[in-house]
C-alpha cells in the first residue's frame, strides 16, 4: 500500500502512522515526492489495514498497488531519483550523463595514475576500478584488495574523481565503504541478498549491476533489498545479458533503458565494455545507449590492453576513449541532455 | 576460396575461370569491389584445386577462407552494397537512413491510403503493408492477399513510394513480385531455404528478416541463399530477439547492427516495433538504432491502433510518427548521415 | 467455444450445428470423444452465439475455452488419439513404445538397406532417413530427393517397415506423400503454416517436430494448423531446445513429454539424436525419455558415423542402437508400457 | 599440469615435489586415483615448469591439461568420489540412488517433525529443509535461522537421518556447519566466491546447486573453488535451468547428469522440484533422472502444500512422495542400481 499524506500532515503525523503500520505486521519506508509526504507499506496487510489507515486523519489517499518493489517504482515516487556523489560534487540521473570510466582491475599505482589522468582529461567524471575482482576461475588473478583502495582512494582525491569500486563479501563493506564514493554490486551477485542489505546500510550509493540472466523485475526487486535497508541512492545498471547469439559475450539489451525508466524513479547507467565483451563495439554501443536516454555510461579503459590482468579485450585505449566521448556530447545534445 | 583477378583480366578470362570452378565441382559467383574483379568458389574443393586455379594466368591471387557465408562476408566484397529499389529511385545502405513505415497489415484501400499519406509528408520513401500474413493461430485474420498487393501498388505508385512486403510462401513469389518492390522474407521463414531461393530469383531486392532465435550467423547463412541463387541486392533487417526477459515482448539486439556491418557488406535496417512489441519503445529504441549505425528504420504505424487487426500494440500513430523521424534527424546527423 | 451434443444427436443434427457455426463465422470441427459427439467452433464468436447454439435442441452444453489450440487440447478430446500409420498395421499412442530409427539422410540404395536391416533386427518398427534435407549452408549436401525416396519405399515394403520422412516444401507435399507412411514436418519448417496445411491435407499420419526455439504453447498451435486442415493424425516430436548450455547442440526438454500430455490428446516422442548432438547421450536420453512417458523414440542409425553425409556425429552404431533397444525395455515395463 | 607418481613413491616425494610447484608459482593438490598418487598443479605456469617437474625421480609422467576446472576433473581423478555424509553412515555417489526430502523452509517443529517421519517411512535417507531462505522479494518469508538449525539437528537425529540446509552468508557457515551433515550452497549464490570458499573450509560435504543460468562449465568451476579450498566431498546438484519455454518454472537438463558423469568423479543430483516448479511434474522428472544416471534425488514434501510458507505449488505430499520412490526402484534396478 502507498499512503499519501495531507499537505498539513506533520512528521508526528507520520510517526504515529509508522508506527501503526508496524503494528499491523508492515515494513514502512517514507518519502517525498514531488513535495508530497508518501509512505510506503509493504508486506502482508492483514484484512482491513488499509482502512485502519484511512482513517488517520492526516491521511489524504490509500493506495493498493500489486507491484513487488514498492519502493523502487514510479508509483511509490514519480519524481527522478538525484542520486549524490561525494557529498554531492556529483549528480546521476540529472542533465548530465556522467561518464564513468577506468581499467577493469587496479594493477598498480602507476598504471591506474595513468589511466585515471587519461580519463579525467577526456571528460570521465567518476573513477572505476577493481580492488575486488570476482573471477569465474579460483586460479586467475582476484585484485589487488585494500592495496588497490588505497591508490583509487589517493588517485581519485588528486584529480577530484569520486572513485566507485566493487564489493564482493558481506564481510569487506565496511572497508570498501571507508575508501569508495560508490560501492559497486556487481552482476553475479546482485542476488546476494545479505551483500545487498549490508552495502544499503553502508551510507554510499550503490551501483547495482544486472545479472547476466536477471529481468528487470528481479533487477528492481534487488533494488528494493537496498530501498528497504534504507538506501534510496541507488544507480542501476545494464551490462548486458546472456543469450543464444554469441558472437558477443553479451547482448546489450538497449531497451532496458527507457522501459526501466517508466518503472523506476532510480537513475540508469549502461556499461558497454561488459556489455559486448569487445572493444570495437563500446563506441556504436555507448552511442546508443545515450541516445536511448541513458543517466551515464561506465567503461573500461586500458592503457595497455594486451597486457591487462583481465579483460583486455573489451577495454579501449585512452584516445579512442576521448573520441567516444566527443561523439557521443552531440548525441546527449539531440535527446536534450549534456555530456 | 576467393580468386582475384589481375587488373587487365577480361571477360573471357573469367568465363574460362568460372568454367574450371565448375568442372572441380564448385559452385562460382562473380563480383566488382572497388574495381577490382573477384570470384567466389564456395563447396568442397578437391586437393589442388587451388594450384590449379593459381595456374591461371589472369589469376592474382586465392585466398583460403573459413567463413561459411562467403558471398555474404567482407572477405568477398569489401566496398559496401548499395541495394537500388524500383530501379534505382532509391537507395539502401548509402548516406541516407531510409524510413520504411505503414500498417502491419493491409486492411482496406481507404486504410492503407491514409495511413500512407500521412507516413509520406512525415519522411517515410518506402511503404510497408502485410498482404499475406504469418499468424501464429490458424484462426486469426491471415491477409487480404492479392486485393493487397493491388491497394499497396496503386497507394505506392500515387506517393511516388515504393512498396515492400511479405511473401510467404515459394508458390506466390512470381505474383508477389509483380506488385512489390522489395520482397520480404519474415522472420518465421528465415530458414525456409526453398523460399529464399525462389526469392532470390525474382528479380528484385529481398529483405530479410532475422528469425527471433536466429544468431547472426545463420542470418548470414540465409542471405547467402539468397546470395548464391544469384541476387545480391539484400537488405538484412534486425527486429528483436527472443530472451529471458520478458517485460517486452523481444529484445532489441542493437549490437547486431556494427556486428553485421563488421561481418558483411550489406545493409542493415532495424524494426523497432517487432523489436519491442509495445509502441511506447519504438521512439527511443529507433534513436538508439540510427546511433547505432542502422541503415534504415522500418516502422508499424497505424491511424486506429486500437482496431488494427494485427499488432496494433506495437503500432504508433502518424503524428508520433512525424515525431519519430524529427528526432532521429539530428542523431543521424551526429553519425554522419541523413535522414 | 465446445459444443457437446445430447447422446441421440444425429448426423443431421450435427450438420445444421455446423452450417450455423459457419453462419456465425466460426470454423467448426468435429470429434468422438469416449464415446460423445463434439463440436468445435472457431474464430471470434460473434455477441450471443454461445446462447444460439444453445438452443439447439441436441446439444448437451457449450463450453467456452480460451485455449488457442482447441482442437488439439484434452478438453476438446480427453481421449488419447490414436495415430494409424500404414492402414493401421502400426499405432503410435497405445501401450507400445514405437522405435523409429535409420539414417540421417539416405545416402545409397546399399547404406540404406543395410542400416534398416540392422535397426529392424534390433526393434524399430518404422524406418526413418532424409530424402530432402533442410541445411544451414547452400552448399553442404541437400539430399537425394526423389531417388531417396524410392529407396526408402522399397526398402521399407521388403522389411514391412513403415516410412517416415521429411517434407520441406509445399511443392513436394504430394510426392512425399505418394512413398512415405508419415509426412515429417521438420523443426526449421514448423512455423510453415503453408506447409503445415498442405501437409495436413495430405491424407497420412504428420510428425511434427518441436522448433528448437518453440513454447509448448505454439508447437500446439502448428498442430491446430493440422488439425484445422482436417487431419487428426498428428505424432509431435521433441528434438532438443536451445538454451545457453553449450556443451552439447541441444537441450532436451524431458518435461515436455508429461507436460505435453496434460495439454493435448496427441502422441509425444523424443528425439534424442537431435536433442543431444552427441551420440554418446542418446542412450541415457533414450532411457529419460522413455521413464517420462514418451510414446514413442526417433534415432538416427549409421552404420559408418564418420562417413556420414550429415549428422555422423549424433549417429550410433548398429550395435549400440541394439543395447539401447534392450536397456529401454525395462524401463517401459517400469512405466507401464511394451516395446 | 597433472603430476603422475611413480607406484614406489613416498609421502616425502610428494611433499618435496609440491613444495616445488609453490616456489613455481602454482598451487598443488594431491588425490589417489585407482591407488595412484597424483598431484595437481593449478595456475601459469612459467616457462620449464614440466621439464622441472618430470625431473623428479619420483615422477612417472607429467601431463598437460587445458581444462579449467583440473580438480574437477576426470583427468585428475578418473575414480567416482564418494561423498561420506555424517562419518561414513550414507554414502553419495556409490550404488544406492540417495533420497533427500523435506519441506522448503522449516515452519514449526510440529511440521518439521510430521514431514521427516513420513518422508522417512517412504524411504528417503537425508532430510531437507530451510533455515535460511533466499527469497526475491524482502518482504517475504526469510527463514526462521538458527532455530530451524536446532529443529533439523534434533528430528533429524530421531530418525537417524544425516541433514542438509542451505547457508546463505560466509558469517553463517560456522553456525550452520554445526548443525548440518551436508551444507547446501544455493543456486543463486553458486558463484558467490567467497561463500564457496568458505564453506569448502567447513569440513562437511558440500551440496552445490547449479544456478538457472550456469553452464556445465562453470558449475564445475565453482566446484572448483571448494576444491581448491581443500575439500572433495562435493554433491553437485542439477535444479533446472532458465529457458523461453515458459510453460514451467524451470526447464530440466536431464542431459546434465550423463554429460556432468562424463566430465566430472563427483556425483550428481537431480532436484525435479525445483526443475519443474509444478507438483505434477515431481514424478515423471524424478524417474527420469533416475533413468539417466543421478546418483540422488532432492525432492521438496509437504504434508499441507497449500499452507506451506514458501514453494507450495511444487512440493508434493507424503503419499505421493511414497508412491514416487516406489515407481522409481525399479527403474533404478534397470540401470543397475539401488533404491
Amino acid at each position: 500500500m502507498i499512503v499519501l499524506l495531507k499537505p498539513d500532515a506533520t512528521d508526528a503525523d507520520a510517526d504515529a502512522l509508522v508506527a501503526r503500520m508496524r503494528e499491523l505486521g508492515l515494513k514502512a519506508q517514507r518519502t517525498l515526492d514531488n513535495g508530497r509526504r508518501l509512505i510506503g507499506a509493504m508486506g502482508d496487510a492483514p484484512p482491513g489495514a488499509s482502512d485502519t489507515l484511512k482513517d488517520f486523519s492526516c491521511v489524504e489517499a490509500v493506495h493498493a498497488t500489486s507491484t513487488p518493489y514498492l519502493l523502487a517504482s514510479r508509483s511509490f515516487r514519480n519524481e527522478d531519483t538525484l542520486v549524490e556523489v561525494a557529498d554531492g560534487r556529483l549528480v546521476v540521473g540529472g542533465e548530465t550523463v556522467v561518464v564513468m570510466a577506468g581499467p577493469c582491475a587496479v594493477e598498480s599505482f602507476e598504471q591506474l595514475r595513468d589511466i585515471a589522468g587519461a580519463v579525467h582529461a577526456a571528460g570521465a567524471t567518476v573513477l572505476r576500478g577493481g580492488a575486488y575482482k570476482h573471477r569465474t576461475s579460483p586460479y586467475a588473478f582476484q585484485g589487488l584488495g585494500e592495496e588497490a583502495l588505497i591508490y583509487l582512494s589517493e588517485v581519485g582525491r588528486d584529480l577530484g574523481m569520486p572513485v566507485v569500486t566493487e564489493v564482493t563479501d558481506t564481510r569487506h563493506v565496511e572497508l570498501v565503504a571507508r575508501y569508495a564514493d560508490i560501492l559497486q554490486v556487481g552482476a553475479r551477485n546482485m542476488q546476494n541478498y545479505n551483500l545487498l542489505i549490508e552495502a544499503g546500510k553502508a551510507g554510499k550509493p550503490v551501483l547495482l549491476k544486472r545479472n547476466m540472466y536477471a529481468t528487470l523485475e528481479s533487477l528492481l526487486l534487488c533494488a528494493e533489498y537496498i530501498l528497504s535497508a534504507g538506501n534510496e541512492q541507488i544507480i542501476l545498471c545494464e551490462r548486458g545479458i546472456k543469450t543464444f547469439e554469441d558472437s558477443l559475450r553479451n547482448t546489450l539489451d538497449v531497451a532496458a533503458v527507457p522501459s526501466l525508466k517508466l518503472k523506476t524513479h532510480l537513475p540508469v547507467i549502461v556499461d558497454p565494455s561488459h556489455a559486448s565483451g569487445h572493444w570495437g563495439m563500446v563506441e556504436p554501443l555507448s552511442r546508443a545507449a545515450v541516445a536511448a536516454g541513458a543517466d551515464g555510461l561506465l567503461i573500461e579503459v586500458h592503457n595497455r590492453p594486451e597486457r591487462a590482468r583481465c579483460d583486455g579485450h573489451q577495454s579501449i585505449l585512452p584516445e579512442r576513449f576521448a573520441k567516444l566521448v566527443d561523439d557521443c556530447r552531440p548525441i546527449a545534445a539531440a535527446v536534450g541532455r549534456r555530456m
